[in-house]
């Protein structure tokens, strides 16, 4: 219950306003202003956490609008996910944005510090699969974690993981991705002893099924402990470990 | 590396083996013995942590010889999931277990005593995904998690879900489990502010699809920090909540 | 905002409680009670509208706990969807029920008189889509709507359905119920000039795939004022039509 | 049974005709002539409802022809949908039309003053699915609806939907659209009294599957009173939540 | 347009009534007076081909109750399709009928004498297909065609089917089911010069999915002159082949 | 057996060729000359009936490669498919061909005098699947057939398909062609007499999936004497369409 | 060419038939008697190759009837594939036959001594996938292999599969047998250097859907030299498997 | 185990290093260096195998790279797979390769002699397969087998097939490629007495599903003997064909 909720009581309380009165008023506040739920689900909480713009879809102008407002209210880590190179760099005319090609992410501010309880281990099956992994990976920095890239490790040549023994298994959360047959979340969530999260990718042909083969393989994986987000999603995967890896900073 | 090794080498060093010898015991020494990768990635790595059976597919006498074996190992917490009822009688005759009906899990030896973060929520949309839930919720109170039950807060009944908005924004972790549309998982993610695994459940009919209209919609959630399991698998996420929620005793 | 709100402030306005207790209390007020939501979506807003229970995967005894706690709380018409047989003649032992075989309905309570603008056709394609049908109209019936019921009038055979076009172009609401490649729909709707609800049923074999084809087919169709509920849901179509039935009754 | 008819038994009655020669003109008069069906599904039944031209697949000047046609028979509303904006400039030179950029929609003729019961409320899960929203909306206006737009109140900030209860709760039809998880139409279906028609997008990326993963959603609906149209289909919401939104002027 | 219309503009023609009186009855005669279907579209329009009862889904007395109704209408050639052994055993208690264990049909009266162009060739894959083929083999000669039956001749042991391409260059029609790949649609209509209808059938496992690798493999065929009919639909393929091996009858 | 294999036997007849020679030269012989099969499967077996040149991934150079070497060997009749605007024109440099731009095809020679039973009737449920029925047209028309077009006689207005139940009662064989929910192929098929060919077309959008939903419609059509061919395929439902038409010349 | 052939040609040349008696003969000819397909694609070209009975479908009497054909015509080694243990019993009462439980093969006459090139790995992901395996295994075995079980080695404990690299690097040929996620073929696919025939099973649930997820992952497998047959088909694969180990007997 | 865990267990055993120290080395060596995995699974075995690029989303520079640091290291056979004509333009520029337009593959160095056991047929169903074949033929002429290719050998024309029946009789292995409904696998693999390897491909439009049909249908052959690779996936398919080739160079 907020500072409106409050006031509203205290008028009552002088006699400023009465009961009806104040019904009408309560009935007709903003929902958000009751505290139900968050303001705005970005908002940060913790210091240093990013506002995030969903780019795709948006013109740089919209953009551009959607960070001066930000801006202006204070928010001095955004970052702009989904953006294209041309679009980046039209808004790079009027902001100071750093753009991330691979990732395609662009952002505004400073990278915090690690503030997390370890680090974020971001692994991909092939070379295909990197965009995704640096939007998880640039993310991931972004939100204040330490993360440890780990490409290329296919479970085709397990000694190319298995070399990486010693990263899988001091990480706090692991993010797997991976096309085609997705197998590498399986058999990293059988090497390691944290939360793994997975990622399908679009990469493939035929019966890869624009991912949804290595979807489909993820989500039954065999190995306990691994969980799974949308297709090509390396943001949502990076946002939900960073989550845990912050997990002790919040009891 | 393990005291096998170990034991090898100073054979080695104290001349009772020659290098050769040593050479081809180390080939033929089991993978294991050599720690590349977990011996059992059921086994516990904390105190308290059980052993799982997974006991689909499996005859009560395999299930009493697995429970034998493993009890004389001193393993003293064990769950045996996925077992039908009829089957948890047989085994019962023999072994001191708790039999969960909805949840179909027997438990051999003491629940232990919550020792994770916080608490893990566990929400489904209606009263048919209960047995999925339960199984999520027995699940984390062995791996020694304080488990909230909120059953039957489904969004088209959204004041039964926002009358506990206390326990949602205060968790450490939530299982969300919906059949259905799986619209909860998105809801839940709006107003959580930790990780939500989302468990689709075959529960529905006709366009369902066995769990599969829920299992896309849980994907393509819009609410960040959602990660999805397999259609059914709360002892799934109840592994990885339970990791989740244990994070601090890691680093 | 309901009268426990009211009460709140009428005593912060009294003096009997400080703002301080009143924004306490607010804050642990069930939510349901700061009428944000509908406490019950089931709850009779007009005259003569049930509850209803969905008794598909509750037990006898459940249904009758539940049947007990609304007649004791004053509601006297009470509809139990997807109710087997068995099911009903042992609830029938202790209520005084109206079972329909086909529709696998149990009714308690009087069948209101008609108050709707006009009347609901339920027309079907075939004689196994019946039972869909049947659902739809014993609910219409239920819930206030005066029903005339066109059975077996597929398109294969397109007299038999323009040998109805009077009751087709006066209907209030038409529910087309159809499997295999559900076409009815859009016949229907290009001969009707009022709402059409269409119902894909799971009846057919092979390609039918239990109901997809016909749920397809009714998505496309390419008559306007066409919509969809799921396969066999005879319940939601009328529910749906039944609230277009009484439009007058809301403004 | 129309004039044609009537006359040609006229003529029959004065002995100007014999039995077999009407009986050869009976079998073939235009069906249309007989009054089975509608002769247009299309044609003005009320006063104020345009004709409707699917302008997807047309040139514009195969478009200019057909509204030359409709325009000299006395038609003066007409909508053209799925309208590129190319293909509306062209048509502009000749006709007098007001081009709607977002809902790709030309109208001809004044929009009509608003005759329904109610309100038609168009809301959307997210700004992607404006332009659905505004083709459902444009066309509810032209069809002669009041239209209130609740655009961006995405179940995962539910704040932003509640903020809105008020026209919900008082609308007389609501049109749910959503892409990705499509919970939007059970979280309204749930607050709404009155008749909601869900249209999914193909919003989204990876498992959102071109619409398919919101289509599915929004056919489980755990709420009752929701039907879909297909993916997109903001017109065909439209359309009928007109139709439901004039229902009093039927009977 | 038929004798009853005729009487009525005989009617009118004597003075016996008066056109408006016509118009009356005219407009509320049954469609199917006015001759603008097939009455019904299973009656007999040559002599000798019978009425089908399609029996799945009917009880024994429902069948009873139809058969009775049409022998009594003077049918003495009537099909009764997808009957079990069961039924079908409690009906010949009442009627003098045959029943095909295989085929899954009941036939009452004399099978009529071929008079059809040709030949109709059933050609199998395997023996599991048999059940489908005698549904098709069974109908066709009740509709008066000759039938070969070429069973087992399946693509992978293509000597049994080139034995026997003195039938494939000689048949009139040909119905090609098979199950799993349903390749024999292609073969056959490579080397016949005649109408090819491709049943596939659900025999299989695994990746055939209940005869959708058919199904797709059959519409897909590289073979000109090839189409298709629903999964197991035996009764289908051999309505249209009669049609085919009955051209020359009708004009 | 053909002209080759005699000359072979005359020759060991007259004893200019040893037995063994000539089982020599008979194992050599192509495999077409001894006639086990159709040494081309489009070549003309009745006068007037055209070779066919798929030309979907053919360069405008190959096709007139195929072309020079059929005209060399006496080909007058020859259609080529799916061929572009562009390849077309190039190709009509060296050859006399004239091209049907909506149905995609160019044809060399004279267009046969229809010498079928009877006629086929080619109908579409809109106007945007006219260039899979002109495929069709085209195609019977150079199989000498006679064709009447019958478009945009969908089912959403009965009246514009039921004013043509004169054509449709008296065809030979129809070509029902439809998109989107593809119920043209059920309404015609309960109207008709004759055998009926559905095509599925890729119009639609949404939950058409490309043609899937008109296929499945077709392939579950609840009329008898109703078979398919692969989505878009004008030209398949042709060729048997003219097989048919053509039957009586065969016997 | 076979005799057949060469003693009517040799009749030709002593003028014991006329050349057109010949053509006659040679037309009627059975195909299989020209030597153009194998006469019986089970029959045994090498010594020691079984006939092989697929049991699925086929009643006791049915196989026993095969069976003694089999015999008769001097074949001593028999496997009988799919069979129930209640059929085997029946058919074990008549003859000599060997029943493997978990395989559901029955067997008649001595398995062959193996005189492949090496020996064939018949590995698992778990112990669900043996009744598959122990199909491919006793399989491989009947047809002249020496087979090496890895059971219960999938990827998510890797280090029990990494236990068994020596039998994986010198096997002749692996069959990679796994559900769910069906990772392990492209891990053992990466290990090894010999042909990987992969066989996804029906084991799992929820989006295991029946295999296809493994189906699918297993096809695309980024290891070089996998391939796939169907879901659960264990013969097919030990089939190809025992071809392959037989290579070098071939050249 | 490999020289270096020689060279410590030798240390020790002189006494040069401790147990401890040994242990320490052990622990921390790179996992390629103990042998458990091959260190390149493209790496030639025998002579004469090529390393493969798989060009598919690579720049030229990153290929030009690859290509610098394999050849430097030795290797003189290298295929660059999925390499569009312009990207082999650029690459030439500084390299002495070898494009295959239709195969889309680059070749370094000197396609070596053939040294397998037989020869690899490769086998489409059309042309318009070609490129798929070539991909194939190209791969296995690298990899150092004789290749016969029988290009558009279809099962609708089976004469084209039959007269190759003497390349298919005496195939080591076969590699059938098809789009469409995939039957040639079926018809070779009936044929045949060699593994058979199906290629489904993308070729086909409508129900084709981009080459789901043929997959589906390849998976369920009813030929022993056949195993499948992913869709259009040549390589693989030549790579494991290869190997079958090559298999008396093992043991």
């Amino acid at each position: 219950m907020n500072t409106n909720v409050k006031r509203i009581l205290e008028s009552v309380e002088k006699g400023e306003m009465t009961s009806d009165e104040a019904l009408l008023l309560l009935k007709s506040a903003p929902f958000e202003d009751l505290g139900y739920a968050k303001i705005d689900y970005h908002r940060s909480i913790r210091q240093g956490v990013p506002e995030v713009i969903y780019g795709a879809g948006k013109t740089p102008d919209q953009i551009k609008g959607i960070l001066s407002s930000m801006i202006e209210n204070g928010q001095d880590n955004i970052l702009i996910t989904r953006l294209s190179k041309e679009a980046a760099a039209k808004i790079a005319k009027s902001f100071d944005i750093t753009y991330y090609t691979d990732a395609r992410i662009a952002c505004y501010g400073e990278t915090p510090a690690p503030d997390g309880i370890g680090k974020i281990v971001v692994a991909t099956g092939g070379t295909s699969d990197i965009p995704v992994a640096e939007e998880a990976a640039i993310t991931a920095e972004r939100f204040g974690n330490k993360v440890v890239r780990l490409y290329d490790v296919g479970v085709a040549g397990l000694h190319r993981l298995l070399a990486h023994k010693e990263e899988i298994m001091t990480a706090s959360v692991i993010i797997a991705i991976a096309g085609m047959e997705g197998a590498l979340a399986s058999v990293i969530g059988g090497l390691a002893d944290c939360p793994v999260i997975a990622v399908p990718t679009s990469v493939g042909y035929g019966a890869a099924f624009e991912g949804l083969s290595a979807l489909l393989s993820m989500l039954n994986s065999c190995a306990s402990g691994v969980s799974v987000v949308n297709i090509d999603n390396g943001f949502g995967a990076a946002y939900q470990a960073s989550m845990i890896n912050h997990m002790e900073a919040k009891s």
